[in-house]
């Protein structure tokens, strides 16, 4: 977690605040289970809610933790300070750390997921309007980094948008994963708690009951889940790299924002960089570095070991975090992304018409004329193109074999843009529904 | 894919003959949907049909192919040659190499999935079986590898079947993930096919269309499939090293199965070595190392580049081969686990009662003792159990400021396994349903 | 890189202040070098020492940051409020941003590779004094986990040093990867500054110049840099995981060390938990999760892109800091490890001595019985001794078909751990010297 | 490992017959050396030798371990069958089956470098060859995609050479971490074997003594190994990488060659893909996929556990295989890719002299002009080219307010290439020595 990738709001749900706050509503919740079951007196239950609008103080935390070398005591110990030791006394009866500590971790889990999605969110809605913007913008479609036959800038944040749409759809679903909570004892028998305690704090937290733990959630759950910030991640690098290859200096179809006072733009106008998109890069590799250890932290020595515990202190944040920023901060390309609709007919025209060669080649043989003599027609117009900057559809239309084959006017309609884009609509209506198909921006 | 890991079903699925019968079976299909469409003469369309039982010679296409240095053209000739070139001259018409590729490579995930399922299906009931057996044998709780509290030998199948549980559901939309076809053409823009093509053939191969593809179908989807067997594999790994925790010398609470007549077990009948599971270990880290790869592919330049296509060749057949094959060793390994209830029994009860000392010392301060004088209490007859071999609880009821506090049955009742074991019922009941709760095998 | 897994040494190398104080010496000393050159005056140079002592002021550095949006640029003009506008008016001329941050960052991959060569030494120390003390502590070998033939606990630990001997040499040649600087211009030209800067600055530095760099330093370096650590991580958690089996309650050959004051040890005396070598298996985890994005920053488009940027200002701090607090965290666990000879001697005689078996089944065989019936005279001896709990010993003294081929001194002989530790000294003296092999500790 | 991505010479390293050949040799040196020791008959030592020329029967030996479910027993049976029962009757004796396959693991992985460093030193060649051959080629150096300062073509063939060269030297040092083989017995106390043995075998094998081994040679050797592998293959993806984007229909700088007789280059001439090194790209992808797994494999429980088995087994040829095809199809594309200088000199100027306003800006301060004044004079030419198309030089010397600063013989040279150029020797000296650096080729 950087500072520079982080945006405040998620770094909060990480803040040891925050975390002592969920744990003191861990508690509470099941004090009130308690006492409702008739386990402890209900004077001391409503007692801990005195702690409702306090805030804890983590530096008096840590100073105990520094003795008790315990931080579930630590704070325990503080949260006693501020309710009353004697009210306090029925506080955690029962339970263990691991109850406390993976019901918080993953009531943090689903509140980074909530603020993921606002990203998701937030890039789907750019994708949308630049892909609705940009329908009918032609644009040269490339296979292997080589020019193939023509697209439109439309469907290119189009399949974005479909792209990030599935990761709404999965990220959801790594929310479920982890939504779940564990109030379930030492070895996980609720040999010291009854199981409605658990079943009343997750309600209350927004959770699940974990169907049967150890003293911990199982694992697998978190791998999932960070799996997914792994596909996520790798959607913002495909997109990204999508864009840093528009901006470079040959094609440049597009360009990151440049505020008009940023300085140097003028004196070397082609040197505008784009670096937030090469951050973007870094910053989906960051996230994925979180998958392997999210992974190998699945295999937990009978009823519990805590070797995953450090491995989630610092991908728990960092792995969200920079996702946070990194979903933001590709929002903010997309939406100010500036799109050069005339470089894009350029580059399209930039070999005069050849990217054609294949209809002229299936028209004459749909015309009678032979596979062989084809090809030959097609290559030695092509070749003075290729060789001499001619224009392939003069050629074409000057070669009277060619012409003898196929009327002029059919000539032209191979070079007719309108053939390659007459299922954009067709395609929209798939991606964005059937209102979005014909409309335009 | 390494034969000795390997099962004949999986791999006949990434076979030569599978993958020509699966292109095959898509081209004659488009055939059928452009007759359709008039695009192509309905006794063309029907001809392709009379391959349907041929078998594909793939020496024959692999001759073709070192000459043309093109798969899906050496497999068209040679469609031809049976077909016959007429008749086959309208095979492939407006379709991309990669439209006939990446459906093939997504019918044959499914296909692998629905094999992976099966696997996970007979994990579960084995996992069940074993659990609803083992439902109340009691055994020690370990956290930290260090004995905590009592548990059942049953709660932990219960554990791995819940985890295996999940992974069928993950399974299940990793599988719905690749469920897609395309068949748009060069940049995914129908200009040559008309998207109905998509349809009927995406419909008779078991698979939607892809909403919008460029060249190739978009691998966010691959990366999700292979990031969920990465999940799964880990749970394998998971339930072999609880088996090869129990089975080591000094736990031996349950071995693999060994064969009556194998040899060596009399001569040194402690020298059981739990090889299958330690072979999970290695297979799952296999499985898992085709996650990175996969995330990796997602990105790609502009419509396409082929730099996923070499990792899918390989990782496509090796990971779903090494996993099923995983999934039906860890089920044997289950299915046939000794289980030794005995050894349990006495490993739980290597201190001699000291595993109860917490519910003592509760007790002692429930009645009245502080918790200083309960905790001296407590440890002075712990330190003869571990220092002297002595017995916790004939301590105990022989220390008489303890029997002051607590009567001797009180004393006998904080030794009672029940008391640990009361909510087994209730946890079996969420897993497996409330029918299973109480019966048993 | 977490507070409670981090020391102060290893925090500073990434601290603002240490990085721009390597700044300012990278600048001041490529001064020096143009001056020499005569490419700018001698004053200038000079002048720019006025800064030698001074503190930079990071929160003066953001705050121009924060403006010009660059941070070198930020330094130096904060240099130049230092320094004098004028007389700093040549300071960083000819150079690119990169020839500072490349240059400084491997200054700080050095000094981290050299505290945590610091960490190794320790490691290998306490490794090496605790094999010297347990040279002839004889342990139980085990393959599988299960119980092979006699070894020593200083065999352990001399393995364990062995191996952190070799990632001392690994991490040597890691180092000397990344003991290279570059001030090479814009792509790697020298268009703007004389190689002599290079040369100077890099001798001042501690390190060599890049042969040939274009605008950054080349990334394979830093691969190998991580990878490296991600190996010694590793060889942490190898020894971390032969303690943590060594500690569980039914093994308990070991303990990590538990001060005397710590509570609940004396209620409760088998519990206490190996967390900390539990804890450094998930910090090797977290060090291992470098090494992927370190292997992806080797890619850069053309002369530099910025993507591995991110990745470095995450993994830089995070891997060094991680592996140097785990280094440490092992050595005090080696340092004070609580071992239990005849803990070990106990496991090993857990059978009885069937850990013999086979020795005298080749003994018998040596002697002249078929093989058959050697197996056969072993094979009802052992089942007594796992069926009945006999002596295995014992017992084959007492069966007189035995004792028919082997004279009692000679199954007495079989039984002698001086037959499986004869080359302990031998062993010591290949991993330690000569000089070590015989003395003990 | 897929045949396509196959040389055979790699993969008979790994063929059974080949690991039968090292069994066996290791087998009979060792009989050799018990031999010398006088443990076992010198005339059976001898008699092992009658294999020396023999071929094993792979499917003889398949078939034995049919039955006895054991590799290296099945090879010792089918030994003895070649060499007689009974002369045969002392081999393997005192040996565990790990002496053999780890010593013959670490034989093959040896041969394995051997081949890549071939593989590698092709690499070396090639680009030193061209990097000679276009040292003087004026090219664009790119940062972030965009136009930087000029460079040549023959500095980025030899910053790839020197990154292939320092790979040399990293698989130097990879392979001699896996040259030892150990020869120790069942836990590696060499209870039941000479260490001589040892020595000898290891000597004959071309390998050194591991001088601590447990039952197995300790894996971070191997660890080691792959994640050399790993770097390298980093380093083609990189060089691959280059030449993508250099293919690129708007760079067009150079090409993969294309066979004249290649289909569809003169209808489509502007389609040529750089597949090849696409697919460098994807196995790059998988040969890192090789690290992680052997890192995991770093940590055995005890004195070994089988869990590497599996992975080495996939891992062992899938990565050397796959590298040493990648580095043999790099080559082959550098030696034969088609470079085209004049359209770098195009692209180079495609901004009509635009990279040159950094040295005219710096100029015109040096002769006096404010910074602000000059930067309003490159101002205001630059964008004359940059919004009209005009040339930058032109407009400088047209410009009076500019020439009365700078005569135009000073604007003349900053349009010179060859201060740029000017230390291109300097650095060829420092990469290929200092003959290489004035001759060309």
């Amino acid at each position: 977690m950087i500072p520079r990738y982080s945006r405040p709001e998620m770094v909060a749900i990480w803040s040891p605040e925050t975390r002592f706050r969920i744990w003191f509503e861990i508690e509470a919740h099941a004090c009130d289970a308690m006492a409702e079951l008739g386990v402890i007196p209900k004077a001391n239950a409503q007692a801990v809610w005195k702690a409702k609008d306090a805030t804890f103080d983590v530096a008096r935390i840590d100073e105990i933790e520094a003795v008790t070398k315990h931080d579930v005591i630590a704070f325990l110990t503080h949260l006693a300070e501020i309710v009353g030791t004697d009210e306090a006394r029925f506080v955690h009866q029962g339970m263990t750390s691991s109850d406390v500590l993976d019901t918080c971790l993953n009531v943090q889990l689903c509140r980074a997921a909530d603020l993921l999605m606002a990203g998701l969110d937030r890039v789907c809605a750019a994708l949308k309007a630049r892909a609705l913007e940009h329908k009918d913008t032609p644009r040269i479609g490339r296979s292997h980094g080589i020019h193939a036959e023509p697209t439109t800038m439309g469907l290119t944040f189009a399949r974005f948008y479909a792209e990030m749409d599935r990761n709404r759809q999965r990220l959801a679903r790594a929310r479920e994963e982890v939504a779940t909570g564990a109030i379930s004892g030492a070895v996980g028998t609720f040999a010291n708690i009854d199981p409605h305690v658990e079943e009343h704090v997750c309600a209350r937290m927004g959770l699940r009951p974990e169907p049967i733990s150890t003293q911990v959630i199982p694992r697998d759950r978190h791998a999932m889940f960070f799996a997914t910030l792994g596909v996520i991640a790798s959607g913002i690098e495909n997109a990204a790299t999508e864009i840093r290859h528009m901006q470079r200096t040959e094609v440049l179809e597009a360009e990151e924002y440049f505020s008009p006072g940023q300085k140097g733009s003028s004196a070397m106008p082609h040197k505008r960089n784009p670096v937030l998109t090469e951050n973007l890069t870094g910053l989906a590799r960051l996230v994925r570095s979180a998958v392997t250890p999210a992974l190998e932290n699945v295999t937990l020595w009978h009823e519990r070991d805590i070797s995953h515990s450090s491995v989630e202190r610092a991908i728990g944040p960092d792995a969200t975090v920079t996702l946070d920023f990194a979903l933001h901060r590709l929002a903010g390309v997309i939406e100010r992304l500036v799109v050069y609709p005339e470089a894009m007919m350029n580059n399209m025209n930039r070999f005069r018409g050849l990217v054609m060669s294949q209809r002229v080649l299936l028209a004459l043989t749909q015309a009678g004329v032979s596979r062989e003599d084809a090809y030959r027609l097609v290559q030695r117009n092509a070749m003075k193109v290729w060789e001499q900057g001619a224009d392939f559809k003069t050629e074409l239309l000057a070669d009277p074999e060619v012409t003898a084959a196929l009327p002029p006017a059919e000539i032209e309609e191979k070079f007719d843009l309108g053939y390659h884009l007459k299922h954009v609509d067709t395609i929209f209506a798939r991606v964005f529904g059937a209102d979005h198909a014909t409309g335009g921006a």
